[in-house]
């Protein structure tokens, strides 16, 4: 059998400076959430398929990391956190007062072909609001996307719309399903020359393109509700949309209508969000409040669904791709180096040396021993640009029961007792 | 299709509580792990079987989560870190300086029998580090283990071994491979009934017995060393054993010598140790100092193998098992209340409040605005033992730009500027 010691294609190993960017974009991010009031969970990284293909449609299923276990279950990894929380919801919450507010951060899987900045294992950190509907929930929730990045310090662009314009304009035409389908993925994925095809076949195109071309903010959105005036669940969404928008405004969110902004996931039901930098879509969310109550009905056969039609609103980072962003955007943060190595000018000084490494690591400062039984000079070549400080113990340090302490960019060197290390 | 809304057999969900305790274990261990100088990596959840098949023998093969991808590769949920370790410093690392220390926490997975303390999916929280064979090396990754878990004031025993000890005494007598493979898995498994039967068909029974029964630390040592003075592998591992003690005795650990402690997976090489808690293996580490070479020659068949005989030592926790002995001995934490709630009497005050939560937010106070739309009365009893404060917004507050701060403890109230709250 041909041996294969090397990382699957797609997946990614992380280094010690990568994940120093990885952590600190994740503490930034989830102070955040926490402010906000949002509670960390954690689902199994696997799950039974259907929990995905039951709602999300055939997009998702195609590229899902999916096999049988050794027990023939139709599992898979998890692509994306959102209908696994469902799931989580209706196992874990009976009695309980609503609303929950949740985060998440976890690897998620695609079985797509990689290129850039698409991996078979990448990482979704993201909120779940689960059991309430008001449009202030959904303006926390964009405030809250839209705050995570701030605090990165990112260029970014969020976009938003409520579903239902598009489709009540689509539910006006005369589209079959099937094209009404079509367009909804042409839009989502960019294809101009797709949409353009379809917009063709409609006795109303010239409303979808003033739809689709829409740009602007609440304000402008008087206009385009006089020429929907026709199409119910578009002015609906409307309605529903400047409500969202108004506290949107008061939370002080930069933000673009785009009606484009459709998402690509079959359970979002009116306000979806997503936001673009560097031609990287790094966020996308929305409101999903049939999800829940369709995965009740599946569980429980018999009528007293508790959990039927709970509104949920939620949103996911691309966490690479907001790595990805900062490094674009020269906004990755630099990181100190090492603080001190300790080396001894002959063998029988190390045991003094570990007395020292023990006492520097009980008063909190990081401090590696030279456990490769190196001169004193190799150790300073080895220390040069890495450490901050190195520890020389010799013969005078043991006596006198002290160490010598070199700052390695000044090159200044300094006889302390071990408690006044903690000056320097 | 039988529609499975559950989660699969083996896996667990987190909800919000368990994810603080773990969140705080992880943070209590980590900062050890930063103090004594290693670094966090990440590896895939996916990686081709072989690399854990190649070496770490049958028990983990029967027991892994593997399966074919769409490509056809034989893949696996990788089902310990340490063998991903050794292929990931091979694929990254040409051009550096030992030693490394490294740390990782991640998802491991097994296909087991569910049972208590054992799940499929479960985390290893560990370190390892590659590069260096001194003893002082070993005793520093055994210190970690111990202070890591010392930080969390839990009660355990760490027992510690040199393989070689074992395996030379099981060389010196006259059991077939077959036998000393077995007794091996026996001792590892605590199947005293299988150890006996094969004891009794070897002319050193009796030898072996004492070793096995050996209870002492470092100065029992020399007796020992007497009486297995024909088994050169043996000595040598005594010897081994006692320059590491030397060190581990300088850093302050507690430990017991336990010939037994063999280890389950065939890649260690001399130190050997585990850490018991609560009648569970809460950890396991050790020396494998063949790993990497092997892996180095499965990679490059050329003969120029730069990685050949690189030294590692290296342990894991069983992260879940440490959160479970926590509970078991009463120490988990205490978290406080949410902090606060912000409800109005009347929806015409919504906007107000959410200038008010995003204040507050802004000032890095948690704080949740009541998006249920819910009465004041009705607010309250959903704040009572859920939350340290409420925050009241009515006409008065608007008209002179305050809030009504109530204690939900004390029940006291007061009017205040936004500004004033934080002296609360």
């Amino acid at each position: 059998m041909d041996i294969k010691i090397e990382k699957l294609r797609g997946f990614r190993d992380f280094l010690p400076e990568d994940m120093k960017i990885r952590n600190y974009v994740r503490e930034v991010i989830e102070k955040k959430f926490k402010l906000y009031g949002f509670d960390e969970i954690l689902t199994p990284t696997v799950e039974y398929t259907n929990i995905f293909t039951l709602k999300s449609g055939e997009e998702i299923t195609e590229s899902m990391f999916a096999f049988k276990d050794k027990g023939s279950r139709d599992v898979c990894l998890k692509p994306e956190q959102t209908a696994s929380t469902a799931r989580f919801f209706i196992e874990n919450f009976k009695n309980f007062a609503f609303p929950l507010k949740f985060y998440y951060f976890c690897p998620v899987f695609r079985y797509d072909e990689p290129q850039h900045a698409r991996y078979r294992e990448f990482w979704h950190l993201g909120v779940e609001l689960i059991g309430s509907s008001t449009p202030e929930t959904d303006a926390e929730v964009i405030s809250l996307a839209y705050d995570g990045l701030k605090s990165l310090n990112l260029n970014f662009v969020l976009e938003l719309s409520n579903i239902k314009v598009i489709k009540g304009v689509l539910n006006s035409t005369n589209l079959s399903i099937e094209d009404k389908k079509k367009i909804l993925h042409y839009i989502d994925k960019h294809n101009d020359e797709g949409v353009n095809e379809i917009l063709k076949r409609t006795d109303r195109g010239e409303i979808l393109n003033k739809v689709l071309s829409f740009k602007g903010n609440k304000k402008n959105l008087s206009d385009l509700k006089n020429l929907l005036n026709d199409c119910g669940e578009a002015t609906e969404g409307i309605d529903e949309l400047e409500n969202v928008l108004n506290f949107v405004e008061l939370y002080g969110v930069n933000y673009v209508i785009n009606f484009n902004t459709v998402r690509g996931l079959d359970y979002y039901t009116s306000t979806v969000f997503e936001i673009h930098a560097n031609d990287m879509q790094i966020c996308g969310g929305g409101r999903y409040d049939n999800l829940i109550g369709l995965f009740s009905e599946g569980k429980d056969k018999d009528k007293d669904v508790q959990n039927k039609n709970v509104p949920a609103v939620g949103f996911a980072y691309g966490f690479d791709r907001v790595i990805e962003a900062l490094k674009m955007q020269n906004l990755s943060p630099e990181f100190e180096n090492r603080k001190i190595l300790i080396t001894f000018v002959s063998e029988e000084f190390k045991d003094y040396c570990v007395k020292v490494v023990k006492e520097l690591r009980e008063r909190n400062i990081t401090a590696d021993l030279d456990i490769m039984n190196r001169k004193v000079r190799k150790a300073m070549e080895y220390a040069n640009n890495k450490y901050q400080y190195v520890i020389i113990v010799g013969k005078k340090e043991v006596e006198e029961n002290k160490v010598t302490l070199r700052d390695m960019e000044s090159g200044e060197q300094k006889f302390l007792r071990i408690e006044e290390i903690m000056a320097e």
